[in-house]
């Protein structure tokens, strides 16, 4: 690239009307000049080439991507990836901020992850390594898209429950159960105090559990345990199958009293994601499958950040992900960060709801309340309730009971004595996880008038 | 785990019945003990609560995946992610198969993603890096996808070109261009000589470019440059858009006489692909968009050839793979391994044409044959064919010249003396790429008759 080629793919920000662009930020590597690297990403995620030869023409002022930020961060004599993809010793790593004018692919999901994480970010010339750190959207793009249909208010408002963090819980044992069996473990889990039943992300329509009667015993198990208890209940059918069949799978569950649908976002990919969210009659919940491949490594990759967003745009009234403790790898800071995500200002895009999973019992509640800071989320456990050794209906009255101990601010050990449900929890799980250091003011308890506590956007 | 828990995922894979089960190949690193980090990704990864509480019953007979092999590759101090989730200083790195039974999920893309690289995989105690390197199939479940239509069998049909590879370009400049231009130098690519001209995996459905004016001019140009040479030419559309516009965009195409569709398959995600196969009447192709950011580490994620599969499975005629080159950031061997499993055997499925793209031009061409070592090949230049300082025609020219030199046995740089297409794509491009050292005999020139070369499986 030439001197002159680099300047063009440089402006200032505030020359430029933000409504037309996205921006996307990068941390990237580089075994050259750093700016140089920049503006070959904006020209390959862009106007690669921008003019035919012989023809007195020019792409750039309309089409091309442009470097409105560049900082340096370090300098390094390892790479992510050397010394397979280069021989230098000597890396920059460097923050970029990208305008790149939508014109070039509209409000389409799979052509705008084209531009930001396909083969113009990731096969640049100098870029040795690279990771997209965020994507900020203007709100007139914003507004192409419908985003979730429910979203936090909307499921609160179908189970009445205003108070306190929504109790999901994922039906185990996860494969292998009949269809009967399914039914009747998450009735007594709804009937101990779940809000949402869910099957595991593994579930799909099999021989051993046909799509069908698994809606149709589930449903009706549903209804049973709202006339038992008098409280709404939910259960979350797995409709991840291949994109023409996961429509139909929606409406059968529908048809037989099924209140919402899971999908395995990028198991699916995410334009099918909107594609149901636009059929849907019922809340849309994302699973985190197939995440972390391309966003666990800290200096390569996506990162969850933009996964969220991007599910939040695709309209998930909920998005499950990645949770706190040892076995799910992720920074408290990243879940903290994932779950203020779903509900911060998008526009005109419904708030969706966190649900940070992990391996989640009643021990871990408060933990989870005092690092999230706020009330608007659901814990989602799976041996917590369905392998609690008295059973899911105990499993599940010992997380309404975790919560009853916050809110009197009684410790869960002390509680405990007084409850076998959370003794025998302690017993099989372990001692509570580890509280938060709490440095300011927790959202207020018993709260049961105006939703204030989801007015974030 | 208990120790008998750990024992109920092993098995002798000579005990299995392999019709049952595909075989997950993957390299992890433990900071415990490798047999039991072994057993829990195969536990994780299916019957993660093999019985419910209080009921005598367990699920793992029938369900559960087992370890078939397991052998330790070495041990290290470092991790690919310490010090951030381990503070251990010891890692041991071991490979791993896993027999998994698809009766748990069955002929689902979707869901097979979520089985093979979801939860189980990524977030299991223990298993402090991951990457998932091979599924192997029975042929059982194989006959239950249609793969490929064409393959590179059907796409020599259509050219009627038997004896070389073929030769694809990517229309460029690749964002920017009206659709009349577009048409005009893509027909003049196609009379100097490509067999292919495709849209950028940019380009969309745009207001600067609008789909179906693109297909009525370029799929008449088409129809021109047939009758201009006497020779059959493709013109590739990118169908790349959301996936319920998707099939809409291959029937405007194809009612426009356009006779081949590409699709950013991880973009738009693998089942849509698979989809778009049901409706297809002409050749898919894939783009490798969004592969790379899971892919490329060497110890974490998910590997090409996977991908390749994949792909290859859910229909794609033609396979556009990152290619040789710097850029590309791809090794040789992988490059070559990847084309080489396009062609491999896999049941009932046809082979894919693979398409290893980079920045080539026609001074790579011999290089490249001489790597893969076969005819059954495309190559698909953008600059070096549309940024060919003479023009797209003496660009496309430029690429035929070049095979002609290599079945003449004469050196590039000797033949281009004769030719100004090939000279000046040598002031441009620079020198030709360094050729491979071959070791044995290539395949037979001047091939006229049987496609015996299209055999492979």
């Amino acid at each position: 690239m030439q001197t002159s080629d680099i300047h063009a793919f440089f402006a200032d920000e505030d020359t430029l009307d933000r409504e037309d662009y996205l921006f996307f930020t990068y941390v990237f590597e580089t075994d050259g000049d750093p700016r140089e690297a920049a503006a070959s990403l904006a020209c390959e995620q862009s106007t690669a080439q921008w003019k035919r030869p012989c023809v007195d023409e020019d792409f750039r002022p309309a089409h091309a991507a442009k470097v409105v930020d560049l900082q340096v961060i370090d300098e390094s004599r390892s790479s992510v990836f050397a010394p397979d993809f280069s021989g230098k010793s000597r890396y920059t790593r460097a923050r970029v901020r990208i305008a790149h004018p939508h014109r070039n692919f509209g409000a389409r999901i799979p052509n705008l992850l084209t531009v930001a994480m396909g083969e113009g970010a990731f096969f640049c010339h100098g870029v040795t390594s690279i990771k997209l750190l965020d994507i900020e959207f203007p709100e007139s793009y914003l507004f192409l898209f419908q985003g979730p249909q429910f979203g936090t208010r909307g499921i609160r408002e179908m189970l009445g429950v205003w108070d306190r963090p929504l109790f999901f819980g994922v039906v185990k044992p996860n494969v292998g159960l009949d269809p009967q069996s399914f039914a009747g473990i998450a009735r007594e889990a709804w009937e101990g105090g779940l809000d949402a039943a869910k099957d595991d992300e593994m579930l799909a329509d099999t021989d051993y559990s046909p799509f069908e009667e698994r809606m149709r015993l589930t449903g009706a198990a549903r209804r049973d345990a709202e006339a038992a208890t008098g409280e709404k209940k939910i259960f979350i059918a797995n409709v991840t199958d291949e994109v023409d069949r996961m429509m139909e799978l929606h409406d059968i569950a529908v048809r037989h009293g099924v209140n919402a649908v899971m999908v395995n976002a990028m198991a699916t990919g995410l334009s099918a994601v909107r594609a149901l969210r636009k059929r849907a009659s019922v809340p849309v919940v994302a699973h985190f499958d197939c995440i972390a491949p391309m966003s666990r490594h800290p200096h390569f990759g996506v990162s969850t950040t933009v996964l969220t967003k991007l599910q939040r745009l695709c309209g998930c009234d909920a998005i499950i992900m990645p949770g706190f403790g040892a076995r799910m790898m992720t920074s408290d800071d990243e879940v903290i960060a994932n779950s203020a995500e779903c509900g911060s200002a998008f526009g005109n895009i419904t708030a969706s709801l966190p649900v940070p999973g992990g391996s989640d019992w009643a021990g871990s509640l408060a933990a989870m309340y005092e690092k999230l800071r706020t009330l608007d989320f659901a814990m989602v456990p799976g041996r917590g309730v369905f392998g609690h050794p008295m059973g899911p209906r105990a499993g599940a009255r010992s997380l309404r009971l975790a919560w009853e101990a916050i809110v009197r601010r009684i410790e869960f050990t002390e509680f405990a004595a007084d409850y076998p449900e959370l003794r025998a929890a302690m017993e099989t799980f372990g001692a509570p996880a580890a509280r938060a250091e709490t440095t300011g003011p927790m959202p207020a308890m018993g709260y049961t008038g105006v939703p204030i506590l989801f007015q974030r956007n």
